[in-house]
């Protein structure tokens, strides 16, 4: 096909999609309100939803928003700072087998001294929590709850990946490889190490290890090509976008585009042989959260974009990419809601769920207009 | 004609306009390096430029940027803190009468201890200020250099608006007609009172106000149908956009969506009876600088929007209205850049200007692919 005829096509997508007269293309509605700390969301394949929210509740919303039923035997958690209930993801087989994972912060420690992040499976009969397996707890021990990261997402290859944040009080953890602070980890469904993992041989290296120098991740997704995206939230300023591959040390502390809460400097350094620079970056922070790659048709304008939500703005940033992944332009969307937005979900039928923040918190329904 | 058919004639337009592959459609060129302060440029009818910097030089420089030549005879201005020469702009006659505009600060006082806000008219001759009348002196006296506004606009009924910021530790004075602090001004072109100002028979009120309770209006443009737009600093949070009515309030201090830096709040109130809110607002703050709205045809893609220069994310915000005047989009621009923006340019030939801030500055003239 040449490219005048490409254009053409593209053209009338976008005639088709693209309101000429500058009005929106969505209703926002909202789905569900006055929830506790909700922090994820998985859609079923009956049009059912799976809801977590930090203080440890597990929620089955029904198709239509208007009932929701509490799944009963999660275990206890953490929930405290930013810790709590945490992720939820399907296992890629989900239909058969019937996993689902769940990320969550816990003691480890019957003083309740210390804690981390854990990952468990199981299976829900009769609203319960069944088969429970724990298939990983983060070496990376903590005192406080903070920066845990606690993204899940499974790869096309069916390896399921973890984001595991510095622990706040622990970021120079996050350069060495004997732990897991500051890391994206990579695991088989059952919590077994993938054998092409990039530091195996490297003794002393945890075997999760994916990529290290990271800070605290709130946001990883595949595309449709097979890259994974990540991102972060910076010290003030340097919140990142990357693109995380095998083995890559992504700088953090030793380099960085922001400062520290104190106003000194973390870093002299923005660079560093060896050390990857982030994809595009925010100083001063807007603190990302959630990030979907829009993949669906229902909003051609948004096609194939990346979008992150945030929670100083309380906006969802909308990233275009050229074909060199350069970022070639920022949009702003959703000012008004006016809250925090702690994640952003693309749901089957090609409409999003937005999830704010904190307490009395709703979940937000992007429609087509 | 109907809708489809001016639907597929902007199509059309955007066809020609928009590269559906992802790529830029424009360039930055440094057209001037090394400036020291610059603040406002003007375009002048040969397609040199009038430019301001802070120190108080005035420069004119060729169509090329090439060659910069000194304007003499510039009045002694105060450059400290956020004081200088500032602003600068044409008659709307100029090619007949000569006229040239510029605010600056100065004291006010032999003994150095208090400064307000100046507006002068010239001519140039012989690459010399001429013919110099002052117009207006602010009665908004003020110990430190802070919070001048001091931006200028000709309104296309030949009348001069001059904003006037609320000098920082004058807030309350925003409120109040009796002064100058924290309002936008509107005056004839030889500095006599428009006829039909809206306090004028208000006991007490100055002649010259427009608007009040504006806090540091950075920012002012007419668009082609007539509204004026304004934008302004907020304290911590609550910038906003306006558009700006005669005698209305717009709230400063009494109501806000910022803080104060130190954390306290200004005003428990976000909105009030009687006050008018923000057409849109950016909290936490980004720092407006300059504003232009897009009215060329160069780039399509940013017709009739409005283009506002940022100090704090070092960007330009652009900003898509609908016919409520709801802001429907807000797009990102420019960031690659990496430096505080003090202003936008809209040229003559539908090229715009930026102008980086603080020493060693920039222009970067924004050119079409």
């Amino acid at each position: 096909m040449n490219k005048l005829k490409l254009s053409l096509i593209s053209l009338l997508f976008s005639f088709l999609s693209f309101n000429i007269f500058g009005e929106k293309q969505y209703n926002l509605e909202v789905f569900v309100d006055g929830l506790d700390h909700p922090w994820s969301l998985v859609e079923l394949s009956s049009g059912e939803f799976l809801l977590t929210e930090l203080p440890g509740n597990l929620k089955l919303i029904s198709q239509d928003g208007s009932s929701i039923k509490e799944i009963a035997n999660v275990p206890e958690v953490l929930f405290r700072g930013q810790g709590g209930l945490s992720d939820i993801v399907l296992h890629p087989n989900y239909k058969d087998n019937g996993w689902i994972y769940y990320s969550y912060s816990a003691y480890i420690d019957d003083q309740k001294e210390l804690n981390t992040l854990f990952v468990d499976r199981a299976k829900i009969e009769d609203f319960e929590l069944v088969s429970i397996e724990n298939i990983f707890i983060a070496k990376a021990n903590r005192k406080a709850p903070a920066h845990f990261g606690a993204k899940l997402f499974f790869l096309e290859d069916g390896t399921l990946m973890i984001t595991s944040g510095d622990g706040f009080d622990y970021r120079e953890s996050a350069q060495f490889l004997n732990n897991h602070f500051g890391k994206v980890l990579r695991i088989n469904d059952d919590g077994s190490i993938p054998s092409n993992n990039p530091f195996l041989n490297i003794p002393g290296a945890l075997p999760e290890i994916w990529s290290y120098g990271i800070r605290n991740p709130q946001g990883i997704f595949q595309d449709k090509n097979g890259l994974i995206y990540e991102n972060e939230h910076g010290p003030r300023g340097g919140d990142e976008l990357n693109i995380l591959r095998p083995g890559v040390n992504y700088g953090w502390p030793a380099i960085t585009h922001g400062i520290d809460y104190s106003g000194a400097l973390i870093s002299p350094f923005k660079e560093m042989e060896g050390m990857e620079q982030p994809l595009y970056y925010w100083t001063p922070s807007i603190a990302p959260s959630g990030m979907t790659i829009y993949e669906k048709d229902l909003f051609p304008e948004w096609k194939d974009k990346i979008m992150i939500s945030n929670l100083v703005y309380k906006d969802v940033r909308i990233l275009a990419l050229n074909e060199k992944k350069e970022v070639i332009k920022e949009e702003i969307l959703f000012k008004e809601i006016g809250k925090r937005i702690r994640n952003i979900i693309t749901l089957s039928n090609g409409e999003l769920m937005l999830i704010t923040d904190k307490k009395n918190a709703q979940l937000i329904k992007v429609k087509k207009i």
